[in-house]
């Protein structure tokens, strides 16, 4: 991150995800941080990202942060485990405000939780390829012992529906099969989709494994980050003073946003903006260009 | 299409897709004219289409159609239902080479093998909303009855290897149960991914419905329009002409592209290579730059 005077705590955070499930991740800092204003952003357009390579995840990734700069965002929460898998690296040395992944938060949760030092890490491909909640895990517990799984099939059921489903049920049992033969005691939700089955994830891990949502630990070093930098909300934006609390922009499909967003976030009528990202390069931030 | 009088049957043919599965038309391709050269796109930076809009399918199509052109083909296959659905009218009209995409020929077999007029149609949630197979059913056969369903875990099913699985069991049976209450009597797989379970669609659609693949047809009308035009290719080129028959490209994870590919194509190791599909324009083909 470079050095930033320009930023007030009046300004929004950025959230972004490949999709719509990092309104997971919003959820968590519209509760803990209900001061705050939102832009939130989701790739439609190119939805999944997990089953892509790095450089089109951070190349797309790029893109957005752009757009998100543009909007005067005082701070960038990556709510998508494989942009942060992949991308964070890049973003949070190009880019001019503070950035906070998904994964470094859920890893350190889990090293707090875990009592026998194995942890199970469940997400998509793309994620778990990466080994990037491996890598984190390790360097605040050398010992521990992490075991990754690639759940490819959880995001399209819960997209269609089947949060509780017998289908479901027996696809995550099969997926946790071997992380339990593993002994695991702690499992990651590495991926924006997985806290909506977490009940059926809970059934086929059962009761001895406790289960980390990384958008909770997120949403909390989020605060703790702004609140450092004295960037945190201190109060509510009157009503009436034009722009709403939260922001949503979509690459494609606004009108489809609705529905799946509502059943995510019990906050009323959700709108979002189509914008066309394409029109923002895809090129490192920090180019004779742009800064 | 334009007036083109520089073609030559030499000229390979172009296929392009969302993905991979579009692989199983240019399977019944090379099957059914086995002197051709093909040129495969798979646009795996963007895949899927099927839960994207028509305007950004379009856009995604126009630049994977400029890419064909740059690489000489003689004519294209548009192996994808949703692109065809969406983005074929476009196509067709800017494109100075013959265009084909799947609906049209499926359509085709379905009304010739129906006897009840009752046509079930299952495809991604894109193709199925457009209603383009019913449009071009009823233009054939105003008195049909069509009736779709969206099917959309049947690809991350296919994708994730349950080609033979109770799960995919249980979920086609799901899909297909408003078909059957509506007594249709023939089904078109209108997703090219879909074929590669039809053991599972044939075993929940039961034996009196007559499975059509619109890939096997589209391969046909392709070779009847090729002969018309006197562009079939009458001999295999030589070996060791140095181009190779068949050339496979993506836009995200070409090393992916090898294993999935070969248990589509039983013609050994198939390499693909990875091209930027973003330095392609998305405008329209007939401009007054390109034309």
């Amino acid at each position: 991150m470079g050095q930033n005077t320009d930023l007030t705590a009046e300004m929004p955070i950025g959230v972004f995800d490949s999709g719509i499930g990092g309104l997971t991740v919003a959820r968590e800092i519209m509760r803990q941080m209900p001061n705050e204003r939102i832009v939130y952003f989701g790739d439609t357009a190119r939805v999944p990202y997990g089953s892509k390579s790095s450089e089109t995840v951070t190349r797309y990734s790029r893109q957005i942060v752009r757009f998100l700069l543009e909007q005067k965002v005082k701070a960038i929460a990556v709510a998508c485990n494989t942009a942060s898998a992949y991308a964070l690296p890049e973003i949070e040395r190009e880019c001019p405000v503070p950035v906070i992944g998904v994964i470094r938060p859920g890893a350190k949760t889990a090293v707090s939780k875990t009592r026998n030092g194995r942890i199970g890490v469940i997400g998509t491909r793309a994620t778990i390829s990466s080994g990037s909640y491996k890598a984190y895990i390790r360097r605040i517990m050398p010992e521990a012992e992490v075991f990754g799984q690639a759940c490819p099939l959880f995001v399209p059921l819960v997209e269609e529906g089947l949060w509780e489903d017998p289908v479901t049920d027996e696809i995550a049992r099969r997926y946790l099969a071997s992380l339990l033969d593993r002994e695991i005691d702690t499992l990651i939700m590495g991926c924006t989709h997985y806290p909506l089955i977490r009940k059926t994830i809970g059934r086929a891990a059962g009761e001895n494994i406790e289960l980390i949502n990384p958008a909770y630990e997120t949403a909390m070093e989020l605060r703790r980050m702004l609140g450092e930098m004295s960037l945190l909300a201190e109060e509510r934006q009157p009503l009436g003073s034009g722009e709403p609390q939260y922001r949503f922009y979509v690459s494609d499909m606004a009108g489809q946003f609705r529905q799946f967003a509502n059943s995510i976030i019990k906050y009323g009528i959700l709108a979002a903006e189509k914008i066309d990202i394409y029109k923002y390069s895809a090129e490192p931030l920090r180019t004779p260009e742009n800064h």
